[in-house]
């Protein structure tokens, strides 16, 4: 497991690492959306990623950076989402338990889904305080490694190989726009741009319900997040301890979003892009729709983190 | 305009004439399908494509090959819904008009669309009479070119560019299976996969809601849908003149599916592969699910004929 802030190599060798379980995401492009806004928009498709999400890459790498000892212990780890299936489906693969300790509210897809890769749930009440409290109980009970969602810095080295994909396949992009929440996917996002494409700039995007890492980025410190209310589910937590440096150091700027942006751009991307996308991977064309970031003329990277939405449930 | 069945020859020089307009749509496979039908599957994604459908293929065609004379003119048709946008669309690239006779009951989603790309639309009753009716009507007031969604053999040519393409990537397929309503698309898969592949079979797949393909193909003689009643709205028509000797000629099997199967297969796609796709797009996979065809260890390209769904209508 790494014990700072990934380097270039460590990105370059967890590309290698995890590829055999990883997929290669597409690119999608869309006419409509560049004639409209003026602008190329090229799509990390991070919800056709294996499990759904680009959490696969950071729970793959933290779950084969293991040893034998350790692996053999199990991983564990609490998590609303995306997360747990990544870590529980990474966990099948190494033939190691996962237990995973979910909110009680958690959308059914999401526990079906944690529950078919073999992942041991254990449900808690919807708030940190009782995540972690689970979390520690389980884990005293069967000494399985703690995997953090993205206080970690093996996960978000695994993060930051969509955004070394990207870059490989596009060159030369002016930005890359991605959501924050924790901050595993910012800050891999933002540590690939800085390694391999030192002219392109990082803005995260933040639903304004829920808009605590703006505030943390505008303060110089962490600022948790309290009692956030969005739509965008895999948005809700506070950064971490890890990921705050690195953002801060690398990230240009940090923009919040409406509701009502967030699911019509969900609703843009299922209709004119005919692909499944969670409101959280919604959040950076909604910064474009609702005119927080200057895209005319301008080549740009999104990252649409992930696909796993209750299709009957959608917003629109 | 093609005055015969389309040849191989044919074949390849529409695929060049209609690619600067169309969409080279990615073949996606899915690990999840894979597994549990013991098969390899290859989907070719024409929810893709430019308007949504594959439509625009044969649309291109038939507009890019009419002369100067005859373009000024315009173009017209009746369609309840995709080939109607594909149309509006090509006409609107070749800066010429487009008349669309539509149902009134066609899906809103399908009138805006064309309605964005300029298409002139004029409202008929919801049956064949009065769509052919008031087609007959529009041309004779406007003189525009007639352009037959799928009885058309310059049509038909621009369909089968589709299974090229599929066939060109994924070499060697045992089986593709595609949707059947008016079979134009069906009728330019069977001939690219008799030209380009000749051990490759081609099965259709049809609600058994509006099951006349099947029993034309089993009687020899076209039979007319008559009150076909199934949520695959693309696949209602009855076969055409000029498609069905090919299909005769050329397609190994006619499956029908039901409806619970069409809306699970629906709903696998959404959810797996994270695509939007219409209900006539999931006819094939519906024809999997119940087991219509014997796919395993075979590898099977499906045609996802297309992705416009009204969303907020989804039936799951």
């Amino acid at each position: 497991m790494l014990a700072q802030t990934p380097g270039k190599s460590d990105i370059l060798n967890v590309s290698e690492i995890i590829r055999p379980y990883i997929h290669k995401t597409p690119i999608l492009t869309s006419e409509t959306f560049d004639q409209l806004f003026e602008t190329e928009l090229f799509f990390k498709c991070e919800n056709f990623q294996k499990a759904g999400a680009f959490k696969t890459r950071g729970a793959i790498n933290a779950v084969f950076s293991l040893s034998t000892v350790d692996a053999e212990k199990g991983v564990a780890t609490h998590s609303s989402g995306n997360h747990a299936q990544a870590l529980a489906r990474a966990a099948s693969i190494r033939n190691i338990p996962a237990f995973i300790v979910m909110p009680s509210n958690s959308p059914q897809v999401k526990i079906d889904a944690v529950r078919q890769y073999g992942g041991k749930i254990t449900f808690c009440k919807p708030n940190l305080k009782s995540r972690e409290e689970t979390l520690q109980n389980v884990i005293k009970e069967t000494k399985a490694i703690e995997i953090h969602p993205y206080d970690n810095y093996t996960v978000i080295a695994g993060q930051a190989t969509a955004t070394k994909e990207l870059l490989d396949e596009v060159p030369e992009l002016d930005l890359i726009l991605c959501p924050v929440g924790g901050g595993g996917l910012l800050s891999g996002t933002a540590l690939s741009a800085a390694y391999f494409s030192e002219n392109t700039e990082v803005i995260a995007c933040e639903p304004t319900g829920a808009d605590d890492a703006m505030r943390s980025f505008k303060a110089g410190e962490i600022i948790p997040s309290v009692d956030p209310l969005t739509i965008a589910d895999g948005l809700l937590t506070s950064l971490g301890e890890r990921n705050f440096p690195i953002i801060q150091q690398y990230v240009k700027d940090i923009v919040t979003v409406s509701e009502t942006a967030i699911v019509d751009a969900m609703r843009l991307i299922f209709e004119r892009m005919k692909i499944v996308v969670e409101p959280s991977a919604a959040v950076p064309l909604a910064a474009i729709l609702e005119q927080k970031i200057a895209v005319k003329n301008k080549r740009v990277g999104i990252i649409l983190s992930g696909g796993n939405v209750e299709l009957k449930n959608l917003p629109f």
